[in-house]
């Protein structure tokens, strides 16, 4: 019943982004969504009902709320509570579609499609042909545009139900982590590590933030594949750091960090200085991210300021983005902080709103010492930045 | 490793399919495939792996194999053995994938759009823009294509360990069924009745083949909402029916069967006439139905023989399609055993292949007495039918 109450509230809220954006009506239109999901489906109708035939789900800035379903959806869909108008259809959903179309003339009509945000781009090509098949003859098809603002603007601005939600996925992440430090010895293997992270998430009956093979990662050798690897057979040594990035996913909401442990080698009371050097860069460079992160700073410019810390602190610079939204999946969609590559499109160009959770992430390679990496999720509110996970401000010795 | 096995076994048939329709290239395109996965991927690359930045999947009809994706990602998919060459690149995938495209200049170029089937819809409308802009100032996209007939007979022509793994989901949901019989009662409600199935299954430590909260379907009651709707309130009673539609996912595959109960009044000692007639006539269509099914058969023709058979026994049409594919999902995509409706599109004048499995599913309501609805699922051979499930031949009396 909780997750119903935020798909009314993200309702009503989409409901004010079209009016603040001055877009007559948002329209997604989507079909057995049990082989593919439009991400906007879980906003605005239900993270959990897939749809079997052709859908729509009708918004507009005068307060309209219509969805368009077969037959057999008819009932669920009222039950969300969400739409007063439920239409059912039998062979075909065109008429209903062309009807209310023609009632409510809007001048445009936002359709999920964005080459620059995954998460607005729900409408598969058959999908958009279809449309423009089933609105043949009437002018509406002429008046489609992106709704990669309206969807980025709700998934982006978190309500409080959804900010108290990514907060307690931080929190159990964060004491998950502090188990973990408690486990740890020398000759650990990074399978071993994980399977500890994944017993004590499955004890509080959680699942993992993204696919359970690669969450948590964890990099424990110098020669540990970074990125998006798998767990492996390295193994924790004295002189090595630990690097895990992990995020759980708790009532539809997950959280997205890194940790770091340093193995203390015979004789040593600290880490080394090449070690404590890549922390305290990395912890540098978020913390000069997090002073540009504002309402109203572009996603460039705060990749930019961690970005040039890292590479005039004489580090090679680091080939992804320096955050991404978090929310209902670990990469959220919307505005990206990452570099002008082409393969971040316009998603770079976006402004930072307060109501934004975004990671801050990023991580240098110690020769001969392995990964140093850290990652924290923060709230963008109107006056500043609130910490969801408390920033780690030391390597944690072992 | 089994899951793998299975791509490689798909990737191997892919090829086959490819020289077979005579098309030079198929191009698999995906990006953040955690918001929204290509149903491809499954087949080709994993059941499970997500990919993060703009990946490309590409199989030739003389046999090549390659992936270009993120350097994160690269030793993942060099992992699944599918793909001998994996190109990574960091800031964009243009000039890999272009070098691709010259190196072996396709005369056409499949990729993953459909009108007609929802599996082989998997490209975005952003992510099709995307490639055209990609593929700026070069001659590739002018040889799209779509893949839908390629998708289709991929995913529609099960291979053995599929065939098997099917065989087992229906197996272990004819056995929960059985178990159901034995815990009847008049008095239950639905959700009573949901709560022992899904206990049954999370005892065999497997899920439902479509989302729970409507995986068992059941229907005590004439008045129960049929279709999709989610169980209710609403009790098994003397002299009325029980319909349940269950299926379970058990190692990727799933099932998809609908049985029959009926409570009998005091001094029944069989079903009354009319539920007994209702219960004959629907076994009766899809065995009218089975005779059709076999390699050629359009898929119309199938709905066709069902659908004459039980309106000219005096019920009302029933508002579906006669029956889908069933396979790593319930709906499985390509060919839809339905009639000739707008909704289906050209989905039901595919033609019937060995290999394919389908469901054979209809029902009809009885007055006063409840639905009666029957559900199996048939695998087509060369040269007629194989029942993965034992068709119920009359009403479990209880």
């Amino acid at each position: 019943m909780s997750s119903r109450k935020i798909v009314l509230e993200k309702v009503d809220q989409a409901i004010e982004i079209l009016r603040e954006k001055d877009v007559d009506m948002w329209l997604t239109f989507a079909r057995e969504s049990s082989q593919l999901h439009d991400p906007s489906m879980s906003l605005i109708v239900s993270p959990e009902l897939q749809m079997t035939w052709h859908s729509a789900f009708i918004l507009t800035k005068s307060g309209q709320r219509i969805a368009i379903v077969g037959r057999y959806d008819k009932e669920n869909i009222q039950l969300t509570g969400a739409y007063p108008e439920v239409i059912g259809y039998d062979q075909t959903i065109r008429a209903p579609l062309v009807e209310v179309l023609r009632r409510i003339n809007p001048e445009c009509i936002a359709i999920n499609y964005s080459e620059n945000d995954p998460a607005a781009d729900g409408l598969t090509h058959g999908m958009w042909t279809q449309l423009f098949r089933l609105l043949e003859g009437t002018p509406y098809a002429s008046r489609f545009i992106s709704s990669e603002s309206v969807v980025g603007a709700l998934r982006g601005r978190k309500s409080k139900s959804e900010i108290d939600r990514v907060r307690a996925a931080v929190k159990v992440t964060l004491s998950i982590f502090d188990e973990v430090t408690g486990f740890l010895r020398p000759g650990l293997k990074e399978v071993e590590i994980r399977d500890y992270i994944h017993d004590k998430m499955t004890d509080r009956g959680l699942t993992t933030a993204w696919e359970m093979e690669f969450c948590p990662i964890v990099n424990a050798h110098p020669d540990s594949a970074i990125g998006h690897a798998a767990p492996g057979d390295n193994r924790t040594a004295r002189g090595h750091t630990l690097q895990i990035d992990f995020g759980v996913s708790k009532d539809g909401f997950v959280s997205d960090l890194q940790r770091m442990w340093y193995f203390l080698d015979k004789g040593e009371a600290k880490p080394p200085a090449d070690v404590q050097k890549g922390f305290v860069t990395v912890r540098g460079a978020i913390m000069a991210a997090a002073k540009v992160l504002r309402p109203g700073a572009l996603g460039w410019e705060v990749d930019q300021a961690a970005r040039s810390f890292i590479m005039k602190a004489g580090y090679p610079e680091y080939q992804h983005a320096t955050g991404h939204h978090v929310g209902r999946t670990a990469h959220d969609g919307a505005t990206v902080l990452g570099p002008k590559w082409e393969r971040y499109g316009e998603s770079i160009n976006g402004e930072v709103e307060a109501g934004n959770i975004f990671t801050l992430e990023l991580g240098v390679q110690v020769p001969n010492r392995g990964y140093v990496s850290l990652e924290d999720d923060v709230l963008v509110t109107a006056t500043g930045l609130d910490w969801l996970s408390t920033p780690q401000t030391e390597m944690v010795c072992v």
